[in-house]
């Protein structure tokens, strides 16, 4: 209903339009039978009329026996105009949309996913660049500075553009990672990434070791493969090193997930001897090691140690980047490097899932990594997310500072803030959301958290920002 | 090992470069222990070197312990530096390589990949639009018009891009389907959409129907999710309405896949009265129905009966779409039309699986089609497909009349190109290739078939049309 509004203009009266519209999506079959549609409240908002004309169009819409109405029970499609004619019971989308080896995104992802559209909201969690970041003009540059037949539009090879994997392989040397393209594979951003992995190389029933909190928690990608995951302590150094061998033998875990660099959610940085400590357990207990690598570009006070794949001699550690946080998330394009086999396998996958990412993005991605401007971008990015950073801390401090604590992160997006005492979760995202701030729950990224926040300051602009956090704030003043 | 070769003005004697090389393939867990490296003859070939001075060089590392050759075995890794030092013994990728609930591409499937990149190769097979028919400069152009932001670079909502599921949407309206931005989901081509499904809406162990032969059979999308295809029978007026009911049953099927109009492989088009009565039976069986529109616009003689889905009144039918055959298969963009709460399905999958598909492509295939653009292709592609499929019919006729037969399809990119004697399918494919001529084979699309190709007009210049069919009939007469 997002884009349709009855016309004021028009001398059909309001009800009997939003009659004909629902009419309309039952007959062409979007609203199927079984449908459950919004209520009568939404609606109203939706297409900016009063409730009283909802009612009308629904009242209508009932009499012909189009619609049922249950009290408390909302309103559903119960016959559409075939079914009226036709004696057979009609086809039920029920039990296919409940089905599939694909879990749902959770309730709070699936409420958060749907109110980011809203203008109105302030968003805290968002781990995003913010608009005014995203490099709109200079990707528009490159399109212009470019002649034509510039750009293969067929399929490309199934490891990615040969090209992009260069620009790659070059970018990576600077941080120490010495891979030729036959071990990178591109792919549609560090999601997609672990998607081919979880369906690629990993057995139904595996245990996936890594950080409490963690990012992964908040995805369903490996819990639908059928991948469970042990979350590992961490301190300000990292993932506790000296615990994994015990984890490892305990769960039997086939593989460590780990963003050593400004970790989602919890802004740490691990150690240069935490990193040696896991590539030697990678080596000694042949525990592979998924490196995500998505903000380690992204340090604003200093450089953090090189990449667990700069010390991999073994090929233990798959690697993961991206141009999502660092360039733009809708170009969708990121990199696995990986031993060449796993990289068959993973690129195979790749192509049997979507044939391969956008030639445009790719182009596009091959030309922010090899003209220079990458490193550009990124001086200027670094300062930008100082500024918000430190603006997010000083509200922090002003407005909850005796009633919660956080560690400074030096790069990356997340700060993890954690209260003193514990809240309801959901209760407190509603209130937040009524507020109008969207916040990303702790418990999203450890399922038994009552106590965290992560606030992200990439996205929200200054004002944004310390309203939000004050607001936050009073609601944890108020109800924890 | 695709873009290194050594450097023959280097004073350093070629076979102590190649030794130096693969040490550091095996240095940075390129090539892993365990595995097989490239056979000396083809290694000389990539790097352009006589045989004797590979030779030299794996002598060289198997003397140090790096590699194991076993006579007529090839050979392997098994041993790297790190390993030499430490007593663990090291991580063998093997088994995880060989696990993940996806199954691989067949074998015949992955040579067909690793052969498509080779230049001097005719071919005959490939679905794809030739090079030349890609419109590379008025992509270009639409970049080079467009102002400075113009796209956004965020992330976009679940279901795509709103622009450009309102142009879908108009789009669709000229086909005759009705479809509000909210029951469209934009996807990464038609190969995510099957992705989607297969994961979100079928249960393992489902049944689908399907013609036979089928694409499907060529791909591994649903067979990975535990899917069973069945075939049913068609003949020149599509997929035996008439025996639907019977495998339905039988089989317990929960969905029927179709590519009504100029069938991937066979070239047919379901007629408008099989149409009606598929649609029928989609209501009175409750039987869900794929349609794989990405030909429909690609009719050469006449155009093709309207979608199923425009028959749909109930949402039955999910209907597929895609630029892939019509603008570029680098676009990466096609969409969905489903029930709302399906849509919402598979909105929710894809974000989950890649988060949505890149913003750059959407916005290009947004101005395709909301500028005119897309029509006005269309109407001289269908002039340049008229002119190849014609003469690939010449051709047939000229150098195959006698030994084989075919249908003459109206549209789209394939002849089903069935031999009067039965042959030995990987023997044929293999002396193709020998012979300079990449082929599909019928059993790629119909397990148990040993007479057929799908010969596609699409993709070989002229010349390499006539070159091509010259040399399969020759192959099929002297070995059939």
């Amino acid at each position: 209903m997002k884009s349709w509004r009855p016309d004021r203009e028009s001398y059909i009266p309001l009800y009997l339009q939003i009659e004909q519209h629902i009419k309309e999506k039952i007959l062409h079959g979007e609203w199927t039978i079984g449908t459950k549609i919004p209520s009568q409240r939404k609606l109203a908002e939706e297409l900016q009329v009063n409730r009283s004309t909802v009612t009308a169009a629904i009242d209508e819409l009932i009499a012909q026996g189009l619609l049922e109405g249950k009290r408390g029970g909302g309103t559903k499609v119960v016959n559409n105009t075939w079914s009226m004619m036709a004696a057979a019971k009609p086809l039920d989308w029920t039990a296919y949309v409940t089905s599939g080896s694909h879990q749902p995104n959770s309730a709070l992802i699936q409420a958060i996913n749907q109110n980011e559209p809203r203008p109105d909201l302030i968003r805290l969690g968002t781990g995003e660049l913010s608009q005014e970041l995203l490099p709109e003009q200079e990707t528009a540059e490159l399109f212009r500075e470019a002649g034509t037949n510039i750009f293969a539009l067929g399929y490309e090879e199934p490891k990615g553009s040969l090209q992009l994997r260069q620009s790659v392989a070059e970018h990576l040397k600077t941080k120490g990672i010495h891979a030729s393209p036959a071990s990178i594979v591109i792919v549609s951003g560090a999601l997609q990434a672990l998607q081919l992995i979880s369906i690629g190389l990993l057995k139904p029933n595996s245990v996936m070791l890594t950080e409490n909190p963690s990012y992964l928690h908040s995805l369903r990608v490996f819990q639908s493969a059928g991948v469970t995951l042990k979350g590992v302590p961490m301190d300000e150094n990292g993932i506790k090193t000296d615990l994994l061998p015990a984890y490892r033998r305990q769960y039997e875990a086939g593989l460590l997930y780990t963003i050593p660099s400004f970790h989602n959610p919890a802004g740490t940085v691990m150690s240069l001897k935490r990193r040696k400590e896991l590539i030697a357990l990678a080596r000694n207990h042949r525990l592979p090691v998924i490196e995500d690598d998505a903000y380690g570009d992204l340090w604003i006070d200093k450089e953090p140690p090189p990449p667990l794949k700069s010390m991999d001699g073994e090929g233990n550690v798959l690697y993961i980047g991206t141009l999502s946080k660092t360039v733009s998330p809708g170009l969708r394009i990121g990199w696995v490097v990986a031993p060449e086999r796993v990289a068959d396998r993973l690129a195979d996958i790749k192509m049997q899932t979507d044939y391969g990412s956008s030639a445009l993005s790719q182009w596009a991605a091959c030309q922010w990594l090899s003209s220079g401007r990458y490193e550009k971008r990124l001086l200027r990015l670094r300062k930008e997310l100082k500024i918000r950073r430190d603006a997010a801390l000083r509200f922090l401090e002003r407005y909850a500072g005796d009633i919660a604590e956080w560690r400074v992160p030096e790069g990356g997006f997340y700060i993890w803030v954690t209260f003193h005492q514990a809240f309801a979760v959901q209760t407190f995202f509603t209130r937040a959301l009524d507020a109008g701030v969207l916040i990303n729950p702790g418990a999203l990224y450890l399922p038994e958290d009552r106590k965290s926040l992560r606030l992200s300051y990439s996205y929200a602009s200054l004002p944004d920002l310390e309203k939000g956090i004050q607001t936050i704030a009073d609601i944890a003043r108020r109800f924890v």
